[in-house]
């Protein structure tokens, strides 16, 4: 490869560039990485990890070291309101109630510095530097070289020094002032008509206020607050200085620090506030509003505030950043690895643009609902317990704004890769919603605790497979003297030049992959079986044919009691929603995402229903379809 | 302090040195710490990290580090006994059966090198250097300098330079070769008569014996093994090579690394092995042998191998050395700092040297009891899961065996920080295992996870207090309505300067301590209060006086349901063995063993029980005792 040849040019190294770096650069892609700031984040900025997001950084690796920082962790929410004497406590609630079947219920609180430090140190461990402080001045999709159509025009910031290279993908993740969006000449779409101006200050301090320690909504009738618990005893607060709703609004209205502390003490009376030290404050005007598009061409992308802003009240920012970025990260590297169609991409916006969507409806009906009236703390408890049954507004818009912020609502719609009744690929054997499973395509997988069959340790079957941008296929194989034929039968299929598991294959057969764990067969998929059965009684030699019997530290044992499914002998199975006799095969995107639920059947019907949801996904004909060409 | 003063001198840096070294260095003291190999221990040596030893780790804020090592984790063991073919399993059990309420139910596996580095780390954080390649030469407890009564002489290893200094105290963890144990004339005991000639072989191997992620006990017609998985995909395979009881026996008997897998090979039959690669070899003779003194004059003490040698088998080795050294540091801690009378530091040995007599007994009634017979898996099943009801003694055995390797087992006898019916501290209201709690002195804190009132954080109290040498008193305060009069009371009391509570109080009132969490008003002690009531029932300044109240972040919710006792309201309390309504005060010495259990009742008793203990502890009249006089 020349060296101004690179697969992707990265702009920006804030949350949603750096995933997109990480993810491309441990999977082998030679990246062009830039910022126009000389040093990474120092203070400030985002803090918030969404329980959801915490799971994907555990499956990169990666969530040992933020915790490392000791960041805070919000479980509950505080509701403070006007009282006689200032302000009172009128509930709490849990941040990720239990209803939410949450490894981690909770958020994480830790300055985006720390964060960003995380990933640049994986990001250079994986060959990648980051090159600062530059800038991106131009760029075209001029085709002038098919394999690297993007030609993009770089420079120091100081103008002392500039470069142009070409390449496959350029990414925006510059910021809400982003410098690609302009030049595509992409809008961006105001959902909310509101804006406003937020002062946000993080600082040690003392105080008699009880509740400084958790994450508070504070409304006084000397204004708003938000209190979030940070890492070292820090505090931030937010404090909303303008809203384009005042008459005298002005989206330019600043303070200085002396206000916004003053302002607080106001909010906060009966009781008293003071500042050992201030970190870093900030003012600055938001508007809640999502760019038109996310790419035009496929080949040049943005992701991240490039094309959404949000109040930072729903602590989604960096959250919705990250997903961006695993989305669009396994997409290319699928393309790029003749996995996938090049229209694969196109899913990137279609998904992506839909959660950003989402996140701005859920915030205006949350805020609505809230303004028109003080929730009471027995339908605010009530809403944290409640079963399905009788549901009014507030419960539903509480419980599905819960399971949203925590990451586990995120849901992508049918298309090639979620598949739904009117799939392109039509087969039998394919399970839905509540018939037959409880997953759903566009949906993350349920968290399930099982038994490794080799080392007989009790593992989290979710993050079994870490995010190496393989589709991740798990047998569910029921009772194992039940659906030996089936899992024969399947084993059988697979082996057959054309299949789903074969089309793909290391081709490089020199290769030693004996020590190789997740994709000793192919990089495209890895291979998980879990039997409902106790560890001890599966023999990995005995009970599998030999093509799962490579994936031997992927064996499970659903033999862990679950007290969300008590009653269930095989609990893993049971949240899935599959037969605990007969199992189930569900399929993964590398993302952690379910494609499909296809039934476990004797003869060749599953492995076909398989065949054809990849077929539909690679764009190629599988199996029986092509071997009868 | 002269340049060449220490507090204390610790010769070794192997496990026991560096434990010591690690706190004696974080609470402040000056220390000399010297090696006599050029580098830390690079492969190789011990690797087990038992349950309770992780959660020691976890306590000091190391857990996290070792765990970035990815270290392989043992949750069962398999048995392995000669077949017609050659060997067959026998039967598999948990390492740390469910009867134990371990936080983590296994064996950590990881070269001492890198929980070496972890220590090492930490301790220079701390300001002590490892002095390396040095040795130690010659000591005198002279008391010429009463405040640093013992002589040290130091050497390089080369004889390029020495040194002499003075210590308050000197410490040997030497190793089983300890040049300070020879010079005291201090004898070893060898309980058992059998020694054993073992070589240990680490390496990365490929096989079709199914079980080689587990730790297995093999039993062949040629020969015995011991397999035990490692870090980074290693396996370490302990070979018997020969026994005293052979008929040639010779323990300078050795082997080649080629002989040791031949007769690897041989006893795997049917199943095959190879090796990629081999980290390291070694052949080495052990005996089980105990120190007769561990000090003979209370300035110059061992630990560790120093003090006690035994088969590498239950992997005790690195957690006796690890306890040794809490114990010790913790005392020299309370004495240096005017806590304690010099007679703490006898308990030492005492209890330390009792903990390595009962490993070495129930070593061998173990190995006893299944060199008897095989027992059959049925049984094997029966005891893990057995209740207290029909016991026979092999479980007993076995159950008592579980507990005692797994860390929770270790059981100090009665002395004056361990109090019983016959300690000096005499008053009605101590109470007594299974008459008022369910714990014993002597013995660890149980495990209960409670939720933090200031922050709702799910947290587990046993860790809550970090290892920083003070002692803990956990106020249960049962239900807050019914012990409000008598927490008040508590409070009154403790407020009196001749209190166990005001005695120690630090005397630089200038200081600001609005920040600190563990020890605001004296490092003899930290506080916590847990009420069994739900979190948003407890307003800490509504709720508790100020004494208890300033140490707002140890103020518990006992609210969170606990499998253990299913039924309890409260389940930290339950699991006490507390009443729920009611209450008490359990007080846990620094390294986290109960020292005593109160009532919590109203008047002045509840704090005259607790004056009574620490004043026999610290040896100094407390409460009304003192103020009488």
């Amino acid at each position: 490869m020349a060296t101004n040849l690179y697969d992707v040019v990265i702009v920006g190294a804030g949350p949603v560039g750096l995933m997109l770096s990480t993810c491309l650069s441990r999977w082998g892609y030679k990246i062009k990485h830039i910022d126009n700031r000389p040093e990474p984040t120092a203070t400030g900025r985002a803090d918030g990890i969404q329980p959801r997001s915490l799971d994907l950084l555990r499956n990169m690796g990666l969530k040992r070291k933020i915790m490392e920082y000791e960041p805070a962790k919000v479980y509950e929410v505080a509701f403070w309101d006007p009282s006689a004497k200032g302000i009172r406590r009128t509930g709490t609630w849990a941040s990720c109630p239990k209803f939410i079947d949450a490894r981690h219920p909770f958020t994480t609180l830790l300055h985006q510095g720390l964060i960003e430090r995380v990933f640049i140190e994986d990001i250079e461990k994986n060959g990648t530097q980051i090159q600062r402080p530059w800038t991106i001045t131009g760029f075209k999709n001029d085709g002038a070289d098919p394999m690297y159509p993007v030609e993009v025009n770089l420079q120091h910031v100081a103008g002392t020094a500039s470069e142009t290279v070409r390449a496959k993908y350029l990414f925006s993740g510059e910021g809400a002032r982003s410098f690609v969006r302009e030049q595509l000449k992409i809008g961006i779409k105001y959902k909310d008509p509101i804006a406003h101006v937020w002062g946000v200050m993080d600082g040690v301090v003392r105080t008699t206020f009880p509740d400084i320690k958790m994450k508070c909504t504070i409304h006084s009738d000397a204004g708003s607050i938000m209190v979030i618990p940070r890492e070292n005893n820090m505090v931030r607060l937010y404090i909303q200085i303008a809203s384009s709703t005042d008459k005298d609004w002005n989206p330019r209205k600043s303070a200085t620090a002396e206000e916004v502390q003053q302002r607080a003490k106001d909010i906060l009376q009966p009781y008293t506030i003071s500042w050992d030290r201030v970190e870093w404050f900030s003012v600055y005007p938001i508007g809640q509003g999502i760019a038109e598009r996310y790419t035009l061409d496929e080949r040049v992308f943005m992701g991240g505030d490039a094309c959404h802003t949000h109040s930072p009240k729903a602590g989604q920012g960096m959250n919705t950043a990250f997903l961006d970025a695993v989305n669009l990260a396994w997409k290319i590297h699928h393309v790029e690895s003749g996995f996938a169609p090049r229209s694969l991409l196109s899913t990137y916006e279609s998904e992506r643009k839909l959660i950003a969507e989402n996140l701005l409806d859920f915030d205006a009906r949350y805020a609505k609902l809230f303004s028109a009236r003080i929730p009471s703390a027995g339908e605010v408890a009530g809403a944290a317990e409640a079963s399905d049954l009788s549901e009014n507004e507030f419960i539903k818009t509480f419980k599905a704004s819960c399971e949203f912020t925590s990451g586990y609502g995120v849901a992508y719609n049918p298309n090639r890769i979620n598949w739904s009744p009117s799939h392109p690929a039509q087969h039998p054997l394919f399970l839905t919603y509540q018939k037959g499973t409880a997953l759903r395509p566009g949906r993350t997988l349920h968290n399930a605790t099982v038994t490794r069959v080799v080392d007989a340790n009790v593992v989290h079957l979710e993050q079994e497979i870490p995010l190496n941008g393989s589709y991740r296929v798990y047998v569910f194989g029921g009772e194992p003297t039940t659906t030996k034929r089936a899992v024969e039968d399947l084993a059988t299929h697979m082996a057959a030049p054309t299949s789903f598991f074969a089309t793909f294959s290391h081709r490089d057969q020199a290769v030693d992959r004996y020590h190789e764990k997740h994709t000793p067969h192919t990089s495209f998929l890895s291979l998980c079986t879990v039997f409902a059965a106790p560890r001890s009684h599966l023999e990995i030699d005995e009970l599998l044919p030999p093509v799962f019997a490579t994936y031997r530290d992927h064996v499970y044992a659903d033999d862990v009691w679950d007290a969300r499914v008590p009653e269930a002998k095989a609990a893993a199975h049971a949240k899935m929603g599959l037969d605990e006799e007969k199992g189930g095969v569900v399929i993964v995107r590398p993302d952690g995402y379910v494609g499909a639920v296809v039934r476990l059947a004797e003869g060749s019907g599953t492995c076909e229903a398989l065949n054809k949801y990849f077929g539909a996904v690679t764009g190629r004909r599988m199996g029986e379809e092509r071997a009868s060409l």
